[in-house]
């Protein structure tokens, strides 16, 4: 069974230019078949201020109206999406950058509004695995932005560590997956205000515990739900690291938190 | 040898939406293989305005600086594509956006500045036919972008006619290839102001003449140059038609201008 490493990477890698080419280099060394998705950091805010639109956050998350959408599409699958293709290709990847209605690729349900209307929002439904392996036969390292479509002609804004996981989770049958996640902090922390507390190590079971305890909290559990559910679907190990360390990662040194199911 | 018809709309089209809906429909109906290239049309200039930046044209050429490369990006790549893309999907059609960039497929060069200086503006090097053609393989439709990158992390704007002669140059050899211009006028007009004057059909001989009598000028020159180009190259037939008139084609009806190498 082929290796496959599936990487995401947010918005404290996106939005440092110097930060994102150094994890673009460590990323275009990995080896064999590899998966970049990327989150959207700040650059939709600056853009849509700009243009005179005004963002909404409602729990870190970007409401999206149809206005912010178009900057959303402009910014992640035109700006970040191609910005990253370009340089890895002069890395000597052969990066293809996609959103999840190229090649059909990722196909999302519009979240429903409860409490909160989040527009277009989407909840991923199916990934082409088929297809998504086809590519990656021909030697393409397919890159990820945050969108997703419906099939009817509309986009959806999808959370990147989602995308990952669920690109990660198809993928499980075909190759021996690991994902990484790239993170602000070192992994995941016993003390959020200590750097030096990083797990090393957390199974289902631990990370159940962790919650109990009210170790895990606030973002950190929709993360690790997302991870664990993952791991269920056959990826064999996830890394929660900083993005500095991704060549520790790569080299297989201890770095970060990592996930397995048992 | 299979057929691959090859589409190219531009700014007549992209900023219609109707008119682009229709056009995507017709494109969608192409039996066989079959790849689309677009213009960027007015778009770009529309929000480079609401952004602050000033469009400047020369000899209706987008002047492409740092700041304006970045707005063509996010249009081009991001918008533009991305609608078409998402539409051509919901009609059961498997495209896959790119930009030059995206699997190394469109290498360019930096047209060096003369009298005019075009700016981030890029010259066809090489078509990545080989990896074209094995996405045309696993049932794929490319949607190209009118941008081109240098291999060294730079995107060039690059004119969409260019982008689709090249393309359809770089494929004749293992397709019998057919491309399609589609134009704001019924085809080739023998008389500017009379759209009933169109000029059936054209042979590189009766272009060179047609050129002698002062009858092709202006901006037809370098299109009609571009295809007989394309021609030379193995290209079987090339049509100039009005967009609306795509269907015609299709269905193998008379329509616009029709150039043959002889």
């Amino acid at each position: 069974m082929n290796r496959l490493t599936i990487v995401k990477i947010g918005g404290e890698v996106i939005d440092q230019p110097q930060r994102l080419s150094s994890c673009l280099q460590e990323f275009a060394a990995i080896r064999g078949d590899k998966i970049l998705v990327h989150g959207g950091g700040k650059t939709a805010s600056h853009v849509s201020e700009k243009m005179g639109l005004v963002p909404e956050l409602i729990n870190g998350r970007r409401v999206t109206d149809a206005a912010t959408l178009k900057v959303v599409q402009m910014v992640y699958a035109g700006l970040l999406n191609k910005n990253i293709v370009a340089e890895l290709q002069m890395l000597g990847c052969n990066a293809l950058g996609m959103s999840g209605a190229d090649a059909n690729m990722i196909l999302a349900e519009k979240r429903a509004a409860s409490t909160i209307d989040y527009g277009f929002a989407g909840d991923v439904r199916k990934i082409n695995s088929t297809l998504l392996e086809q590519l990656l036969k021909l030697g393409l390292v397919p890159v990820f932005c945050p969108l997703t479509h419906d099939g009817q002609n509309q986009f959806l804004n999808t959370n990147a560590d989602t995308i990952a996981a669920c690109v990660a989770s198809a993928l499980a049958g075909s190759f021996y997956v690991e994902a990484i996640f790239c993170f602000a902090k070192k992994g995941v922390l016993e003390n959020e205000n200590d750097e030096n507390s990083v797990i090393a190590a957390m199974t289902r079971e631990s990370f159940d515990s962790l919650l109990q305890k009210g170790i895990i909290k606030d973002g950190m559990i929709p993360k690790l739900e997302n991870a664990f559910r993952a791991l269920s679907n056959g990826v064999r190990k996830i890394h929660i690291i900083h993005a500095d360390d991704l060549d520790k990662v790569k080299s297989g040194l201890a770095s970060g938190t990592v996930l397995t199911l048992v």
